[in-house]
């Protein structure tokens, strides 16, 4: 079996999970305290990003964005339904798009908001690094709510982010976006169209399995964080 | 003609700016200053981020990852020798390798180099920020160091960085390098693997013509930033 070295709280980690589950590919999961840089795993992948996908054949795949263009890539048909895969759907043009808000999530949210978000909420809380600090704290919040806008704006005209079709740009937006609604970080109340096209992401079985998790060391989630119905 | 909206010292433009030499597409440029936050620009590419290729069929394509993977599906040919495109070459590991290192140099370097090293050294120039910090410089210096140390590993045993064939992966470490070099925080003494690769990097046409630039407002580069005998 496959096995995916993945942090519960790692919004490319939650991505690549969805992906999986999405196209019912089993892996092991072994999880990896990102902010402790360990020896042994910097020998697996020496950019110490998370996660990291070994295939039965051995090959090694470091980060989300290698993992999701070569399932993409080789994973040709939904095993259950036919259809094709959602990583990447449609032709070079929509696919674009797709990768336009790939990138939206997983580089300038995340250089934004998460990154900072996951350590002043969390990895401080294991290096002994204080509370957070308000000033990073109001940007943060402030720039989520800027691609909640976002996603708002693209649900005024379709089903899914890219598109009509569920593509890698919805895993990647809600790998981000539950990492922030557990740590209490949005307001959903300003976003009524993020909120719908969020309840119909939290309603998919990979998504639920993911929900049901508890991060130790972080404060409990909201009431509404699995609830699809918030 | 198709536009690129570029900025002369944004490793992710000049990356694209490569990737169009050695496709051999021309484009006309148009020059954007990432820290004026334009809202023309805004309108153009929400995201805020460079380069924006404007195809002739209206296709606008925001960022470096979308742009490199639309090419790639898209121009199948080298309009010169007919062979394959220098993007992503190879089978899907092959090219699951280069994407790991255009990763690495676009995320990674980025986040942990180059995008300080542009705001201390040249933006802070434009916005009366003063001088540069010591400390993110100390960073910069290292963490570019690192990643020089990863261009020596991986020259001890290939011809170009992801295998024996020239990919974006090059173009990618090409962008991020030239403009460190350009400011003088490349110790090119200390990766001697890394200085062949950067000869034969500069050699090539796409680069010559970049090299040539100079930046407004930006100190002068060093005497060998141009020179492929250096």
């Amino acid at each position: 079996m496959a096995r995916l070295t993945h942090y519960r709280l790692c919004p490319f980690s939650r991505s690549v999970r969805l992906l999986l589950g999405e196209l019912e590919i089993e892996v092991a999961l072994a999880e990896e305290r990102p902010w402790e840089w360990r020896r042994a795993f910097l020998a697996l992948n020496p950019a110490g990003n998370l996660p990291v996908l070994e295939l039965d054949d051995g090959l090694v795949l470091c980060g989300a964005y290698p993992i999701s263009e070569y399932l993409g890539e080789t994973v040709k048909a939904h095993p259950r339904d036919g259809l094709g895969v959602p990583t990447f759907p449609g032709n070079p043009c929509e696919r674009a798009e797709v990768r336009r808000l790939v990138d939206w999530f997983h580089r300038k949210l995340d250089e934004e908001a998460t990154t900072h978000l996951l350590r002043e909420k969390v990895y401080k809380r294991f290096q002994g690094g204080g509370a957070p600090d308000a000033a990073v704290m109001r940007a943060v919040a402030r720039n989520l709510d800027y691609s909640l806008g976002l996603i708002d704006h693209l649900m005024a005209e379709r089903r899914w982010l890219a598109g009509e079709e569920l593509s890698f740009a919805d895993l990647a937006a809600a790998g981000h976006i539950s990492c922030a609604d557990y740590l209490r970080e949005i307001d959903w109340q300003r976003h009524p169209r993020a909120k719908l096209w969020y309840a119909r992401m939290k309603s998919r079985p990979a998504m639920r399995a993911i929900l049901k998790e508890r991060v130790p060391g972080a404060a409990p989630p909201p009431e509404h964080y699995a609830d699809p119905d918030f």
